[in-house]
């Protein structure tokens, strides 16, 4: 197979060119026309360090390394506007069916797919560009935003991700369920939409990709606040204990500082997500855990596990 | 060495933050305040692919990268508004020296390093996102705009990266002008800049990545059009084939789609770049060497050289 067939079939998964593309893949460069500002992430994945080929089908891959930068822009409370997509393998049919899997699955989320790169290479990587965009007079969601007073709320029910990895990692047999949690995850693109619709605004956010305690951590860290933790009101998927629970990366589900007395139950109700109060923001310093301070955890890519 | 460091130390080498520049790394995402459209395009070089470890430093590897994702946007008659980096690797060290390299570069064309990603993995491997701006106004160059009549022009001296990569290949000693030409191409932005204020339109701009007979088969193909090309016409350097200068990839020159009587000699004079003629477009189709018609000829990464 050929480089610019492979380019064409991935293509074709996708949709070609979307609303505001005025120049898509083909050309040195794609084209966007924008108003207001433009949000960029990249979230690459590398064989044997993020995924396994015995693992996962390879359109599994594409899709999960693009829901992972589409999770990006959810926490910045952006909407996504294309996708960017950079492939590296050593078959042209397993290249083929990553960038087929990234393509469709940004089509289902009507997220164009605009341009990348490829690349033969002795093992599978795909980086993912996702591009969104935060109409006039709408500001990114940061780290940096959390008060003194705010709660910390979740979305979803987490452990699935962590629990299936270590299936994996054992050779015991995974539950389908949380094998979905692991394989399909869905960035949280609908509800970060639903929450800007909401009478209140959220102060804070970030996706949980390292780890709850990791990245609810990273909040309280960049906002200069302690952050209390009710390990007990984490919500967890079945059979997930409240340790992995709270370690579990790769999960894609949001952190969000709101106000005190601000529920965002009823505005994410019409995405059928659930959303959970789990934690207080006040004066002072680190994450703990039912009074406990604790420290960071979660994996470092060049140092061992903090 | 950990992950946040060697970030710290790639962001240090580069410029933080830009004049357009609403947030920087460390968030989820980078966010960028736009007027007119953006231009984005990503290149990804590979270990043992594009380079190899004892042929280039480390920071060479980044800055080339980086090079190579900027001259797209030259390509497209864009500005560079900034870069992101996804860095992959076995050690920290060469991570971060690579990742210093890219932000350096980018420094020195003043364009803001904002984002990126970072990931073990057994190899070494860059990812480049150029992110550019075309003004209120301003079209991009596309490779489907060049006309009947048209000339096709070169900026630079061909065949120095072949002449190196060759000479790399075989164990013999390369040519410091001819190395340089390899390990440290140079985007040609100011001179698309210059361009831009010339009195004359660019109807069609590619850079030369893959070769000249191959990117200037790509415009004739775009454009619909037969493209004749003068051999002897295409500026080589000292000791470089007419052949090796026809094949020569990653150059990185700009070919320009210009109008009949147009001459971009005087306009692009202060950038210090020579400039020539090398063909005509006309009604018809394919390339046409000295009057014989020539296949394509450049590097598939999925196929065979075609």
């Amino acid at each position: 197979m050929e480089e610019a067939e492979i380019i064409e079939r991935v293509l074709e998964a996708g949709i070609r060119l979307g609303g505001v593309v005025a120049l898509g893949a083909g050309d040195d460069a794609a084209v966007l026309r924008v108003d207001g500002s433009i949000v960029l992430s990249t979230d690459v994945q590398v064989q044997d360090v993020h995924f396994r080929l015995d693992w996962l089908a390879p359109e599994e891959i594409g899709a999960r390394a693009a829901a992972a930068a589409l999770s990006d822009l959810a926490a910045m409370g952006a909407e996504a506007t294309a996708l960017l997509l950079t492939l590296v393998g050593r078959d042209g049919e397993t290249v083929e069916r990553v960038g087929r899997g990234a393509s469709a699955f940004a089509r289902s989320l009507s997220v164009p797919l605009i341009g990348g790169d490829i690349s033969s290479g002795p093992l599978l990587a795909v980086d993912v560009v996702a591009v969104g965009r935060l109409p006039a007079g709408w500001h990114p969601w940061m780290r940096s935003g959390a008060r003194d007073g705010d709660r910390l709320w979740v979305t979803g029910r987490l452990g699935g991700p962590r629990r299936a990895l270590d299936a994996l990692l054992d050779g015991t047999p995974v539950d389908p369920e949380i094998r979905t949690r692991f394989a399909a995850p869905m960035p949280r693109l609908a509800e970060a939409a639903a929450l800007r619709g909401a009478d209140f605004d959220v102060h804070a956010a970030i996706d949980v990709s390292d780890g709850l305690l990791l990245d609810a951590g990273r909040v309280a860290r960049a906002s200069e606040l302690r952050l209390d933790l009710d390990a007990a009101a984490v919500p967890r998927m079945d059979r997930v204990g409240p340790s992995e629970a709270l370690r579990s990366g790769e999960e894609y589900e949001l952190l969000l500082a709101l106000p005190e007395g601000s529920d965002p139950t009823a505005v994410l109700a019409p995405t059928g997500t659930e959303v959970a109060c789990i934690g207080r923001f006040e004066a002072g310093e680190g994450v703990w855990l039912d009074g406990v301070r604790t420290p960071p955890s979660g994996f470092d890519h060049f140092g061992s596990r903090a």
